[in-house]
């Protein structure tokens, strides 16, 4: 019988969706999760403990050939404690560092060369930092990010002006970035899956669309943007996956800006929201790239299936009753919902939903609704 | 938080695709699976047991929305027990007498006036039946069926003469079918979902290949057929969908005779082989659809998405190890491998190989190739 054994760590909607895609390659999912999380109740091995917590993380990774993650949250001592356990993890800490870090992050892009933001930072006082920043020539509005723990625009600020600075009180970091604002024509997401063999693929670029620091939409490919700006943003995705040594799947989020320039925002080391779509979009999904690439199996075509594949997040408004899902499902036969089995609160992101369409207009329209009706937006 | 709740009594393949289908609707799956089904293991809340038993079935169903089948053989008892206890049942015991017992089948497609192979049966003795029935005038080969209890070519035997009864000698049955053995252009199987408030959806029809009463392949569509063959199979599969008010899928497989004409070979009424194309070349697969159906949520487009979609069977010939999966995947990107965490066994269907092409030649080809490799035929 052919198996492999992953543990994720992490129960959120990625090692839902990592555990559907398993069962195909014969690849048996574990995974360490808090009480709370019932993305994945009944769909793994559920192991229910604290990530944070050195012994918890051990008792789970006994017997896997492979540790990854949900999540970029597990702390640096306990990534180490498994490293030096024997454990194979995929990303490895030294790659994850840079998504774990923004401060490492800007710092690392800067050495590489590569084209990002204007930024300043560094541990310290964050009111002295901006100040020191705007001396240089840089306007308001900027962006204060605290360089560890956030995510979905939490542990992030946009600053219009002095007087915002004030957001600020009280807050603690170990570290800071401050950066220019960039007034982008659109973000764009670059999508690689890299093996410890090294083969590399690169998904179609996407347009992604964030409301408050949260993905709201997706378009894939991304709509008005020539060829060779997608090409660039491909081989900057395939050039950090490299140089990062990251195994897995990596999204580049990028500012592509009114002259065409791309700027890399910030990664993610793990299947990642922008690339949702290619569960029905592409011939294989970066779920089950992302564990064809921790195992070290040769990786699946990435080639869409759909001339476009728009994805529109569900993030709760009011919380609905289940005839809702019978509505979707009936408006539209071609709708694609992916339901996360969390319960509801404002704002949380419950669901996504694909469509395809030979049009981008009219298939985002298609999601949107889908996607309003299932988050209590329209009742 | 949306969520239905199904019991898939029966533990095989077709339980665990419906478990990876399941999530995205928010269905929880719990299985009724025996102690040696590894298919479903960790993919769902499985409860061990016994489908002949009553009492195990009725301990399994508690609390579920509704029950549905990954076999055709949980006993007539058992199934009005669940009946009388309230239990939903999908498709229902009436339909499902349809499926279990080929005498009862050839008896109401006749009453139906269905067209199918010229066939005569009853309890009794089998020797005297075959007799019967070539002095209507029928020759050589005949078809010999147990009424109940086969699958896979099991409980059918091809008889060429009269030396050849022999091998009926000490088989019991409580009723038998004795069939003429048609020389058909092509094996046709025309699949449906329908459910419970009478919507019905028809896939394009495919092609299948049988090998001694196991399928081998399947091409979708079928190649080499005109299109009122295709939408008379169709409606054909539409009208006993119907007529049988089966709920759930419903696979229809025909012969297609050289002049054209189509006559019922046997009926499934669950997800079935000449269907697995669907996950990778259908809107939405025939798991998911059997699921909306069994639980009455509106049906999913069954729209194609490649122009070709083959699968072809991997049936255990060699015990092969985890490198030959390594070296599939690396030959063909694009090859779409569906394991179904058996172990090993001579001529089980361990799992399937789904390729999309625009040729259809070229999909069958490839898709062989990989299921040569994985079933140990190329070593």
């Amino acid at each position: 019988m052919i198996s492999r054994k992953v543990l994720i760590i992490g129960g959120g909607q990625l090692a839902r969706m990592m555990a559907q895609a398993a069962p195909s390659l014969g690849i048996e999912i574990r995974v360490l999760a808090s009480p709370s999380d019932t993305s994945v109740l009944n769909l793994a091995e559920v192991v229910v403990g604290d990530y944070r917590n050195v012994n918890d993380v051990l008792q789970a990774a006994k017997g896997v050939d492979v540790i990854t993650f949900d999540h970029e949250h597990v702390p640096r001592g306990v990534l180490e404690e498994l490293l030096s356990a024997g454990h194979v993890l995929r990303p490895s800490p030294k790659s994850l560092e840079l998504v774990q870090d923004k401060l490492h992050l800007r710092e690392q892009l800067a050495k590489w060369g590569v084209p990002q933001p204007k930024w300043h930072g560094g541990p310290g006082n964050v009111k002295d930092m901006v100040r020191d920043f705007l001396r240089t020539g840089v306007a308001w509005p900027l962006v204060v990010k605290r360089s560890v723990g956030g995510y979905d625009g939490k542990g992030v600020w946009v600053l219009r002006d002095d007087s915002d600075l004030s957001s600020l009180d009280g807050v603690e970091s170990p570290g800071w970035v401050v950066e220019e604002f960039c007034e982008f024509r659109q973000e764009l997401s670059a999508q690689v899956a890299r093996s410890p063999h090294g083969q590399g693929l690169a998904y179609q670029v996407v347009q992604t669309t964030q409301v408050d620091g949260i993905c709201t939409n997706v378009i894939a490919p991304a709509p008005d943007i020539d060829e060779a700006t997608g090409i660039a943003a491909q081989r900057l995705a395939m050039e950090l996956a490299s140089k990062s040594e990251v195994t897995g799947m990596l999204a580049v989020e990028l500012f592509c800006m009114p002259d065409g320039q791309l700027l890399v925002n910030e990664l993610a080391m793990r299947p990642h929201n922008s690339g949702h779509w290619s569960i029905d979009g592409a011939v294989t999904s970066q779920f089950e790239n992302h564990l064809r690439a921790v195992l070290d199996l040769p990786l699946g075509s990435v080639k869409p299936t759909w001339p476009y594949t728009v994805m529109v997040n569900v993030l709760g408004v009011n919380p609905v009753d289940e005839s809702v899902l019978n509505h979707v499902l009936a408006h539209d036969p071609g709708a694609r919902v992916h339901i996360y089995g969390k319960e509801f609160k404002l704002g949380r992101k419950l669901a996504h939903v694909n469509v395809s369409d030979s049009d981008p207009s009219r298939a985002l329209a298609r999601a949107q609704h889908a996607a309003d009706r299932l988050s209590g937006t329209i009742r």
